[in-house]
């Protein structure tokens, strides 16, 4: 039932939910223990035990013991990892278009190249910008047992490109 | 008072219920009108009339006359373009990380190089791959009047390179 709805909805069935998302903040800057996050949010146990086990049911966090009590700390697996790539791309959005008074909390420092840098989006075939003005979608050739989408996909194929309908709405 | 919460969760304000990011989704491949929006969402009148105001509210979606009795359709402005790129992104963490059965149901053919495409994530500074797990977080500098995150800024103080939290975690 899950594969067969859109893919934003299934992102936002992972992270749509606020403390989820901040959850998942909190355990990429190093906040990985039940007693820090709660500390940090100002969340009920309650409310982030059912966060946690959202996450990690998931299959984006991964509890770990870290003492014998068992006490637990949650860990960003490969799939977590990867989550965390769309909030920056949330947080990179949020800071260039949402008024804000002090920047980002935090920087990021390249490891390829060692400078304070941020994220683009870019073209994985030739490298260049890609934004989504900077595209023209196409329908996906139907296949036996395809049915996702199918009104979007009939709306592409009608729809002119992009780009026509774009640029010229900015302000 | 807006301004000073985090990013993320000021993102997840416009796009987080999952109705506005299916509209957000429905305009940018084409379906600008309220009839067609309503039929490919399958969503009530009041739910969908609530949710475009929501939007043109917050300043991603503009409102047009398109004859005289009036009708409206809905177009992306700049800002609603570059929360597109944030969508672009959670479709390409689905599509790659969760169950699908059809892959996703359009392709993107970048106007640059006129090939079919996906966005990937790369350094602003050097145009190398930049994930979550490439990059090193730093606190930013206090300045006046900066309080936000205060507890997320010192625990990247504190924390060791994300790097060497994230990558063994793999599965």
């Amino acid at each position: 039932m899950r594969s067969t709805r859109p893919s934003i909805a299934r992102t936002l069935d992972v992270v749509g939910e606020r403390w989820s998302s901040l959850i998942l903040r909190d355990v990429w800057v190093g906040l990985t223990r039940f007693e820090q996050i709660q500390t940090d949010l100002d969340i009920s146990r309650k409310v982030l035990t059912e966060r946690l086990n959202h996450l990690v049911d998931h299959g984006v966090l991964e509890r770990r013991a870290y003492d014998r009590r068992p006490r637990y700390e949650y860990v960003l697996n490969g799939k977590g990892t990867e989550l965390v790539d769309v909030l920056m791309v949330m947080v990179g959005w949020a800071d260039k278009r949402l008024t804000v008074t002090a920047g980002p909390p935090v920087l990021y420092r390249h490891h390829a190249c060692g400078e304070i840098s941020h994220v683009d989006l870019r073209c994985a075939h030739c490298g260049q910008p890609m934004h989504a003005g900077d595209i023209e979608l196409l329908p996906r050739p139907r296949r036996c047992g395809m049915n996702e989408h199918s009104r979007v996909t009939e709306a592409v194929s009608r729809s002119r490109p992009m780009t026509a309908a774009v640029p010229h709405t900015e302000p």
